[in-house]
């Protein structure tokens, strides 16, 4: 098992719910969301409780829509960029599910599906919550300044997506289905600029994809969609660059979550979005939609996180990465 | 599967290792520890560093143990308590180990441990690295803060161990086994007194050991010890006392590791030790030894965790926790 392909026959990903804020709505896939929140707070006082609220009302949704209650799931798995991944936690505090907190920087949603579906498929449960959520404003709070110093952003920076996607897996066929996935490794090409994620995480997504293709018995032209989650425009054009120079280019159907959320012409996002919200929340949304309607059939998802906390930035550290792909197709292929 | 117990048949934890600072090791366990680090810089410039380098050196004399390399893994799992988990992170950021980060509070190595055993047990992977790692010092700065500047603690609060166990897991017969295992619920106590985490650790534990032997074929005499990771004296104390309400009064076999792992009268240490660190190097050292010669047959250790942050503490948020717990034994029982 040293190439670490794990394989699937038995999991479904029977639902999934998206509720984002107001500026994912604002853009290209505001049709595919199922909850749009206008108010960045959530109603709550502050944005840390704002993301624990968006996450709640998510997963009520979830279950709304799979017509199950809490005491139905017999596992959470997920997490989310806040110190300590309280939205998460927070968010589920009540519910009195059994929960196991993940932390994968933006690869945790992911992470939670690998997961997921290895418990699911295995037998060990015979469902899963598997989730992850990112605010804009708890996380400009936390790794960059508070909002209200307004303080201008590089151009390479990226815009933290305030989204949330859940997915349900089930030992009960359905429509769509997970097949394979793969855990990455730690990739540190030394990039130092914070300000400059997709760089460091570019690295990282190509080491996962070259390893699932030399594995896998599937090719490039196999997927629809090969989309990474979060490099935004700068990672992606670094990534098609190296795919290329490691003699495996990808064609038009190598994509980008952080470059799809948001309208790079209209919408004041730079780099395009970032967060563990940026693929759960287009996953849950236009690429689960196009599954169920058909026209997408077979994806390739990548999560790819940047290791790193501001502490380790002022220490001049460099920002290691890391990348995990799920491989999610429609069951009647 | 509503139920959540985990039963193995073919997980065995076949070596481990645990690595302390000074402190730990002028503690009551200190011929059981593998190795000892009397500078808390480990030899770097700053804290967090030092405990990546804690955790690195701590893996590598897993990997001698074991006789084997990073090549030989299959995947490592495991976690912190800095933000975004970095000690674990950059300790293994040129390992190239398919690497999972998990986030479960001081309950880190316990849920690592359940997760590695179903990846081994169900054939997933042959081998797991479980492993967590906390740092007294750079958790105070983190969490409470620097140490320059010499605050007073309170009799409640606990001392977070500068430690980390790794475990190997392996589905190849050893005189250890991973029997079963549970994931917890969050419980939320309303506890909100950060230098109180015991009292709000109690109900997650308790709740846990309820849930455990009340699914269990096992009862709590089967055990030579049923250990919670760091409660320490307040909140085992607070643990016996609600355990005791719910008319399931444990006995002498119900220990923590805040309590064992220092002296109460002669190290200042007010409630006992804490942290991921707690658990994971109590249990890889004086527990493992001990399986190891014959002394302890079975241990339920019960990972538990306090879900806040220090914005949340700011907040006056309550601090919700959580409990997993492993079931380990000797093989030849």
């Amino acid at each position: 098992m040293k190439n670490n392909l794990i394989k699937f026959q038995n999991c479904f990903l029977s639902h999934a719910s998206v509720t984002v804020g107001k500026k994912e709505s604002e853009g290209p896939l505001h049709a595919f969301f199922d909850l749009i929140e206008p108010d960045e707070y959530f109603g709550c006082g502050d944005f840390e409780s704002a993301e624990s609220e968006m996450v709640r009302r998510n997963i009520n949704l979830l279950l709304k829509k799979a017509k199950i209650d809490f005491c139905d799931l017999d596992v959470a798995l997920g997490g989310d960029l806040l110190n300590q991944c309280v939205a998460t936690s927070f968010a589920l505090k009540d519910s009195g599910v059994p929960f196991l907190g993940l932390y994968g920087a933006c690869t945790t949603v992911a992470e939670s599906i690998l997961l997921g579906s290895i418990l699911v498929d295995r037998q060990v449960t015979e469902n899963a919550l598997c989730m992850a959520s990112s605010h804009f404003c708890s996380a400009e709070r936390q790794y960059r300044f508070p909002l209200e110093y307004g303080s201008v952003r590089t151009p390479t920076s990226q815009s933290t997506v305030t989204g949330t996607g859940a997915f349900l897996l089930t030992n009960k066929s359905s429509e769509i289905c997970v097949l394979e996935a793969m855990a990455g490794r730690i990739v540190d090409k030394e990039v130092t600029d914070a300000n400059n994620m997709g760089a460091a995480m570019a690295g990282a997504a190509v080491d996962t994809i070259l390893r699932y293709f030399d594995i896998s018995s599937f090719s490039p032209s196999d997927f629809d969609i090969i989309a990474t989650g979060d490099l935004g425009h700068e990672g992606h054009d670094i990534a098609k660059e190296l795919l290329k120079k490691s003699g495996f280019p990808l064609n038009s159907n190598f994509i980008d979550c952080g470059m799809l959320i948001y309208d790079k012409r209209k919408q004041d996002t730079h780099s395009g979005g970032s967060g563990c919200g940026c693929l759960a929340s287009v996953l849950g949304s236009y690429f689960f939609k196009s599954m169920i309607n058909g026209n997408i059939k077979r994806i390739l998802a990548i999560g790819t996180g940047a290791l790193l906390n501001p502490n380790t930035v002022f220490q001049k550290k460099t920002i290691p990465s890391i990348a995990h792909c799920v491989h999610i197709c429609r069951s009647d292929i």
